[in-house]
């Protein structure tokens, strides 16, 4: 089987100021093409530490993928480096100097600087790739019969090369298997006790198929795999144990596709040409983040009140003043108060509001940090519920809007 | 110099289901503690891929973290492999095992199934570290005079676990040198023009200072790394050179800290007892969200209005009909009026209000995908700015809220 390493480059991978999505996001678009990453590693711009890495990768795998290191300035050295690995000159390359002209004097409009004409220049035993996002190229090398392909580290740059260029290339050069992933989503249920739902099904699982959990704020993806050489039954072979895999966890099932809990919201809104609005409190508008991630969501998202301060709540969401002062913000009464708030003003056919204590401060003895009140529901009904989660603020942003939502997805199930 | 290698094992990490931000999180607790990261490494859940990261990385680092792997799944390899791997026997640790009875007892309040109880086996030759937040026990070996530490993936339980246990004690084991870094960040500047800036300091720095450039949506951070035996003498030396660093860029100079433009923004409206609102379309929630990441926000943040919908616009911001009609949502009037009704409702010192089109979809012929209008200002004064962005949603978004967040710095800045 043909296998792929990916190396990121990069001083800023390596003392965490900057979070790789860059090899995440090329694994996801190489498996849909069948081609399986065995190893990603992540190196500094450090010259030996890159070359043993070029060095090692190429006896792991069969392709090399690179990412970073291609900017104009001093610290980035991978293109010399390639340059020497691969024993070849610099020279300029026509189509690349083109591309940094037009993309200057077009997109930039601004006068071209001396390094970044540099940028033109590539090793003369490469095949380049052209970067019709940016200024530097990528570039394709062969060695014996393995292949290293060197791309810029700027997400939407490196993003259109593969897309492009890389997939379609390595497609033509290799006949790679095929790979067909299932995955679906729970929630409200942990992963020991999925497994242990699972403990026959996994026993009668054939070797070429594996199952993974995958826990995430309040959820569990399960996601089986499958490799063969047909596509045809290999297809076939996984939907079969897919569709046992349903009914076995069919109570706490979400969605059979892979993805996220606000797409399938989004999916069941859409297909009722129903709305949605949010009154958030604690989440500070990251559910409102959530429903507008994806485009389209203008047919089933019409806004949000953020109220932070009892001022907004008041003013914005009609919440009773004397309910903040007796029974505080975050509450049963105030929840239902934003709740029936956001559907008056914004006039939707759901809501979800939240209140909560998000930490690490700001608890009380009776409210302890981790503590929000969720209330979702339409016209007819509201629907609420006390949550008590822990001390991570990020993590208590996610699990109020994991739980927010799902709570929405079962009553707009629940009316059906 | 002590070498660290961090392995996380997982296959979401290979197929790209999964962000790693374990490692990064990880490498910046531990450059803290001048602990250099070399190499970070993601491989699967497969016994021979494991086996040759172990070989390899210890071949490369002295101190080898591993997450990830240890669920009570079957999925999870990582601890028998670990004990084959260091020629141990399971056996029952009696503290993991009141731990587990702990957690279940008190916080999930649910029966224990018989894998939960596993959990509590590690091998006989490791020295075991107390998950307080979950069930899975971490594992310190040491062979030869490496010291490898296996910990879980679940991000919190790592987290826990390396304050509590594994930074203290790999600060007791080792001597570390001392490494500082300094970083600042510019913003409406491209990468090239700066390093042009920036030609002679290079040239100035010392062989153990670094220089790096990190560009990111809109912005370019540039840090200093220093790494040296005494601290203050470390500590001194960067010091010097970031002030001569900053006196470069003082043009386009956001903060001096390693913060991101959100936090800048909060800093300055506390030091002046001042509040803030937003009033968002195209953004939906995603500017509030960055200004509420973070505790303490209630300071000085006090609500936003997401308008998606022209209704919205106009019920919640007094925004004119007609003119929506007129000028369309997305043009300089409607922005100053959403600034204008979010300053009205929310009553704050300041506001910003945004209207664009995201894409991939919805340009038109005179506004293309990528156009956003921003409005910043407060009662004496609404600021406006168009922009012209490209094609990515998600950079759209990321965009906007960083021109927008620093177009309102940029201003609060300019009436003190």
């Amino acid at each position: 089987m043909i296998q792929t390493s990916i190396i990121t480059i990069g001083d800023e991978l390596l003392i965490g100021q900057v979070i790789d999505t860059n090899s995440a996001w090329m694994a996801q678009q190489l498996n849909k093409s069948g081609i399986r990453v065995a190893r990603r590693i992540a190196v500094g711009d450090v010259w030996d530490e890159i070359w043993t890495a070029l060095d090692e990768e190429s006896k792991h795998a069969d392709i090399i993928l690179i990412t970073g290191g291609l900017g104009p300035t001093a610290d980035d050295i991978t293109k010399p480096l390639l340059c020497k690995y691969f024993s070849g000159k610099m020279i300029v390359d026509e189509g690349a100097l083109q591309n940094i002209i037009t993309i200057f004097t077009n997109i930039h409009k601004l006068p071209i600087v001396e390094r970044n004409l540099k940028q033109a220049e590539v090793p003369d035993n490469c095949k380049v790739l052209l970067n019709k996002r940016g200024t530097a190229p990528g570039m394709w090398f062969e060695k014996g019969c393995k292949i290293f392909i060197s791309m810029p580290g700027v997400p939407h740059e490196m993003k259109g090369m593969m897309l492009d260029d890389v997939i379609p290339l390595l497609n033509n050069y290799f006949q790679f298997p095929h790979i067909a992933h299932r995955t679906l989503l729970t929630a409200g249920v942990g992963e020991s006790f999925l497994a242990d739902l699972m403990v026959d099904f996994e026993k009668e699982l054939p070797t070429n198929i594996k199952l993974a959990y995958l826990p995430n704020y309040g959820m569990v993806r399960l996601r089986l795999s499958s490799t063969g050489s047909a596509i045809q039954s290999t297809e076939d072979e996984i939907q079969q144990y897919f569709i046992t895999l349903q009914k076995i966890v069919a109570e706490f099932l979400v969605t059979t596709e892979d993805e996220p809990m606000q797409q399938v919201v989004a999916n069941l809104l859409k297909a009722r040409h129903q709305t949605i609005s949010t009154a958030e409190s604690c989440t500070g508008g990251y559910i409102a983040h959530l429903l507008t991630e994806k485009a389209g969501a203008s047919s089933y998202y019409s806004g949000s009140i953020i109220s932070y301060s009892y001022n907004a709540k008041e003013s914005l969401l009609d919440v009773n003043h004397s309910i903040l002062e007796t029974k505080g913000a975050v509450s049963e009464e105030v929840v239902i108060q934003m709740a029936k708030g956001a559907l008056q003003s914004l006039r939707t056919d759901y809501t979800i509001a939240v209140s909560g204590i998000m930490g690490p401060d700001g608890g009380m003895k009776d409210k302890p940090v981790g503590t929000v009140w969720i209330a979702v529901g339409n016209s007819d009904k509201i629907l609420t519920e006390k949550f008590t989660f822990r001390f991570d603020r990020t993590r208590n942003i996610e699990l109020t809007a994991t739980n927010a939502l799902n709570m929405l997805r079962k009553y707009i199930l629940s009316l059906s």
